[in-house]
């Protein structure tokens, strides 16, 4: 089968790596790439006490902000290598509790424009009862030419 | 002026204070409420370079994520007594980048149904260039009701 | 394969086509179901002169009301008998002009909730040139009980 | 007081009339520019049996037609001259029914960006019961260089 997206230089995955590492609010959260293609993405992160709402699940807010790193690195992905990429907006659907021992997003690209692009991402909860879908958010992203 | 909204109870900022100190990644932004009035709310957070994207801005997903606790809480104040209060959806514009010394977050209740709320808010930096608009949010609330 | 969702009774199909006969709306804008499942459904239009922007595409709001229709439908089919559905609230991205000689709209249900629904449509354009991807919608939907 | 935005050039209002009267579906709605602004629009559109849901009320899409044109056209007011306006996406929340005589959207731009401007709208039903919000709109929208 044909991949979806062609990355536009050989070396996207560790201009996305770099970027990630310099999020320093990854590592308050915990978060970790677990795959990286042309166009997608999966960030995971445990479960933690200090990033919960008032009934002891994870905070919308935390769910959006690896979504959000989902939806933009999906689209990074495919940006010329001098590009930066800008969250211009996204909307999230709550579906259910962010209720679990871990989590993963998984973010793709729907549209990879020559200046905006539109990805969607999704956040699974993982736990001793399976799988559940949490949230689903949909990202618009810019290209910002440094040269 | 008559105010926009009456609450139903009396002791309503008390309920929305107590929600908040249950949320314990409000902590971790180290975020807390400047003011609350029926159907509105202020809540203020300093920058932390543990919060922040890959340019040293605070993260998306953390304006996210003390907006959405705006948003909710504005609509909480304006419930029953005995509900409790769930983000639907919101959707998030972001309008410059998080750059500034402190940040303050603005929830105001656009309609105030029965089940469904409607509320928006604001973020805005501060720095010593003075207060800049960050990022606007439009969030729906569900009321639960706990009897 | 199990289909993912089980409608609520039998005769699911007549109530959305009733439903949607009784939107005058769907009339004006010459659009028609093709195919009804359990939480979803497909509807089409053509091309017409009287429903465009300035450019001569089919307008963003046309597009809107064909999606929204979609994921309203979608969300219907799998409502209890005596229920009505009500839009809470979407989102439309726009991914190129709706410029081709007809549209067809495909929505399906991502959750259904007791209360809420989410929904999630896409158009596509048809025309000499194959098909092209329009828009995506998601769509929050509230059953609302007659009984 | 200082207006709040500055077109850039004179004639900006020729300009916007001008590109409402191509839009067709304008015409099929019966909607008219009753003032215009720089950076603010009102657009009225009468009831019509023709444009209804299944209800009587006016159809959600309907509601979105004329507050993306509204947005869009308080947006397009700021931008240069020679510039076409796309808009990106929208967002909008149905507050009440859509149930009157007559229906005015005011849209407004919230930031006026180079490429990217996001505006907001609202659109208030009249009749013998006077003035009620029915909907409320962000979107956000592209400034497409002509030169």
């Amino acid at each position: 089968m044909k991949p979806k997206f062609e990355p536009k230089y050989q070396d996207y995955q560790a201009k996305v790596k770099k970027s990630f590492a310099d999020q320093a609010v990854m590592k308050t959260i915990g978060a970790s790439i677990k795959a990286i293609g042309a166009g997608e993405i999966e960030i995971e992160f445990p479960y933690q006490s200090s990033l919960t709402q008032q009934n002891g699940f994870i905070h919308a807010g935390i769910v959006s902000t690896v979504l959000d790193s989902a939806c933009g690195y999906a689209a990074f992905s495919l940006m010329p290598e001098d590009a930066s990429v800008l969250t211009i907006e996204f909307k999230i659907n709550l579906l259910s509790p962010a209720k679990g021992d871990r989590f993963r997003g998984y973010g793709k690209v729907k549209k990879a424009g020559r200046t905006i692009s539109v990805a969607e991402a999704e956040l699974y909860a993982f736990s001793d009862q399976g799988r559940k879908l949490v949230a689903t958010m949909v990202g618009t992203l810019m290209a910002i030419n440094n040269d």
